[in-house]
């Protein structure tokens, strides 16, 4: 299928990249990546363009990898510097690299054309380096699911009471209705649910028990990033909107990287302002975002099968829909724009 | 592929059904299927048409389904009666349902137009209810087989000598010639082997030791019920056709039900004259039958692995192959006639 | 895909072939053979022609073969000899037969036209019965590639340093130009590698520790026999190439048959000048063989993987690649020659 190609994509934590060649799959372009004698993470197209064996097969040398069939070797510019029983090299051998930058202890690649990569457009929040609030990486969640329906999910407040009644949503937000702005850069869909009884997540971390005003706000980074801002003060506190840092407040953070047409992984984290440095509540957290994560899992990857093997689909939308229709088109605009679709009158 | 829609096939037994919600597949349709609270069996389109999730995957409130993603709720005529969110309920919204009726203690469904349901043209036999007969559930075979390879082999006597040597045949009628009906709305298929050794079967059900009169009908209930009414006497008493109830007869029903193209449940039971209430007949009979059953799929799925892997057939057609082949032209007619392809002047 | 049908292949070696029935696909063909009643090696299209089923899952009745379905019988030439139910015998119904010979222990099938079967053509050698060599016939290597992709790789010696470095080949050869000779019937590649350490192979089997002169012949039949020539003498010797024999000798044969198109059976043995009747050095020699045989189906398995997963290829041909090239330019010739393709100008 068609990806927004000319954007940061999520290629893993820091902490998973080494010194050892590992393969990957981002918009079903198979990649070999590495971190090399500098620290520096690399990567580049995982195929030799000789006979098509994964680079991941063969083995470094130095900060090149030479290629286990018949030793091509190429450097980190993608450039071929050796081919054992011939001198000349043609400038016609190589293989394509990626832009890659660490941020945040997240490992970025750039999935478009190198020249186009500016590091100044990578995702980022001020509460990731704020002494005031706690980050923590979670794990990755492996869906087989397209990622635009994972990205959905992750727009819309509505599935929660429904899909997550135990941990994340209760019967209190069944009806309430949902805001959406999807005129600005990033998709927003927020609701406050006010005066009701605190969901599962909230009687364990911020210990109330008497009713709360709880707020979810979901925020659609374009193609694929989703930060959901949730949380919770005592109803008697009445706060405003802008006054969320006064609760007990999380940030839950979802990186979705394509894999290929039917499979995404979700790599999750929180921040939170509360219990900083509290690697108890950490673990009890991903406790909690795990079930909540496997109920999603459960659902997206069943209508993932229906839509594999469903051709009759007679399209319906309901009121809900608003955040994640908007979210498709934005998709679709941007992947005309880079095959030069869009027609000028309209722009963007 | 294409299946006769307007005809009662079976769900299953009356046993398999009970509150909880149920996905079957027939005919490449997906359906939840439940026993509401008035005991009826409902069956629905197993696709919430919002999102394609199975409703299967979500709850019953009541009597009515709600979806598992974001609560839509559907009643037993399929109506959406809930969306969260919102208030209209537009018409469009619906999933389809399908006619039921149970008879015989088998849940029987109607996979075309409900309008056109006949519960007249259901399946029966005055033996089911007979006392002087004993009827006994079996099992579902499943076979990685196209059903109309199934039903062929049930109209077929040709094969029993060789496909069941053990127990449902034997060399006595490797040549005995078939008589074929195919005139008829049911197709027949019959042959008497006369003054022959006892096959196993009523070696052991009918204690015969001396040779025997042995006879083996096939009925083809368009488009996939099989009747097989086969039974033995003494040869000294030389019974006439219309005579089988003096001898010791079982019929043995087999209930295709179309799954997928390469896919069919075969719910099969017996219906006897002997040994009445006699539970341990039953299972020892059960017994036989499954090593019979055995055989059939292993190689029916053997025929389908090379049909799918096969283009280049040569088509051979044989003397015994009268009522197949008149059998597959009848149900290559109904299916044109529900299509509406029926050249008015051919008429059936 | 398409393949040279007019050429012996390996079916197996002598010793896989009985009385009982067994099914073999070469070439897409699938295939039942079996040992007859004189000793004699039969082969047949493993499929009646009535309802498909391969006749592998019948029985033989003598040297005839009965279907397990219907009891339709076939002779050794294909020929139908009964039909139950029926008296006369069509022409029409009867299966393929394929021209089998044995010789040297190994059983060759002519996949093509049996009137131009020539047994005159089965790839032979004198060193199969010279008392001076020893003959061990080694496994048969299944290896999810295409056969074209196995043997590239038995004519390409330029592989054997990076993917064998432990076994067949070490850093001493990675430079070492090959030569190519490509005109002949029989397509050649080869090396030598003067005043050089013994690969780990030599230092087992030749027990040399100084230096080695070390040659690798590759000599590719077609369509798909390969041998391998390899050998090592004391450098000090300085042999010329006429007297290999000098040496400490070995020829790796590799019987490929093509199964599927990404399916094929590599049947590997050899023949060497040393350690004769030893049957200990046999069993060592296999040992070292299967590790570089792994060694090659890791990396022929992942270029067949990229292979079906890869439509953007962009072609490069660099100096090793000259015999492989000239290997597929002759299959594509004599497949175009079957398929009278030819054009009467060019000739071959």
């Amino acid at each position: 299928m068609e990806y927004v190609k000319n954007a940061w994509y999520v290629a893993g934590w820091s902490s998973e990249f080494a010194d050892d060649l590992r393969r990957v799959t981002i918009l079903e372009q198979n990649i070999v990546m590495f971190r090399n004698s500098q620290g520096r993470v690399i990567a580049m197209e995982d195929r030799c363009p000789h006979k098509m064996l994964p680079l991941s097969k063969g083995k470094r040398i130095g900060d090149d990898i030479q290629c286990g069939y018949h030793g091509l070797t190429f450097d980190c510019a993608g450039k071929c510097v050796r081919i054992p029983g011939q001198d000349n090299l043609p400038a016609s051998i190589y293989v394509d690299v990626f832009a890659i930058r660490e941020k945040n202890h997240i490992v970025w690649i750039w999935m478009g054309d190198p020249q186009q990569a500016d590091e100044a457009t990578i995702f980022d929040m001020p509460e990731f380096t704020d002494p005031a609030w706690h980050a923590h990486q979670g794990e990755a969640l492996h869906l087989k699911s397209n990622y635009l329906n994972v990205a959905d999910n992750l727009v819309d407040p509505a599935h929660v009471s429904f899909v997550h009644p135990t941990t994340l949503g209760n019967a209190s937000s069944e009806n309430v209705p949902v805001h959406v702005d999807t005129k600005s850069d990033v998709m927003k869909a927020w609701r406050w649910i006010r005066d009701a009884p605190p969901i599962g997540f909230f009687q364990q971390f911020g210990g109330f028990t008497d009713n709360v005003d709880r707020w979810h706000y979901y925020y659609l980074h374009l193609p694929s990033i989703a930060v959901i801002d949730f949380g919770s003060a005592d109803s008697k506190a009445n706060l405003s909107e802008e006054e969320r840092d006064k609760g007990v407040r999380v940030f839950a953070l979802h990186f979705l990287t394509p894999v290929t047409a039917d499979y995404t992984i979700d790599r999750w984290m929180h921040l939170r302002n509360t219990a900083l440095g509290d690697n108890a509540a950490s673990e009890q957290m991903d406790q909690l975002f795990k079930i909540a994560f496997a109920e999603d899992k459960e659902i997206l990857e069943a209508v993932q099968e229906e839509e594999n093997h469903s051709d009759n689909r007679r399209p319906v939308r309901i009121a809900i829909d608003k955040a994640p229709i908007a979210y498709r088109k934005r998709i679709k605009k941007l992947i005309d724009r880079e095959a030069g679709h869009e027609t000028a009158a309209t722009g963007i």
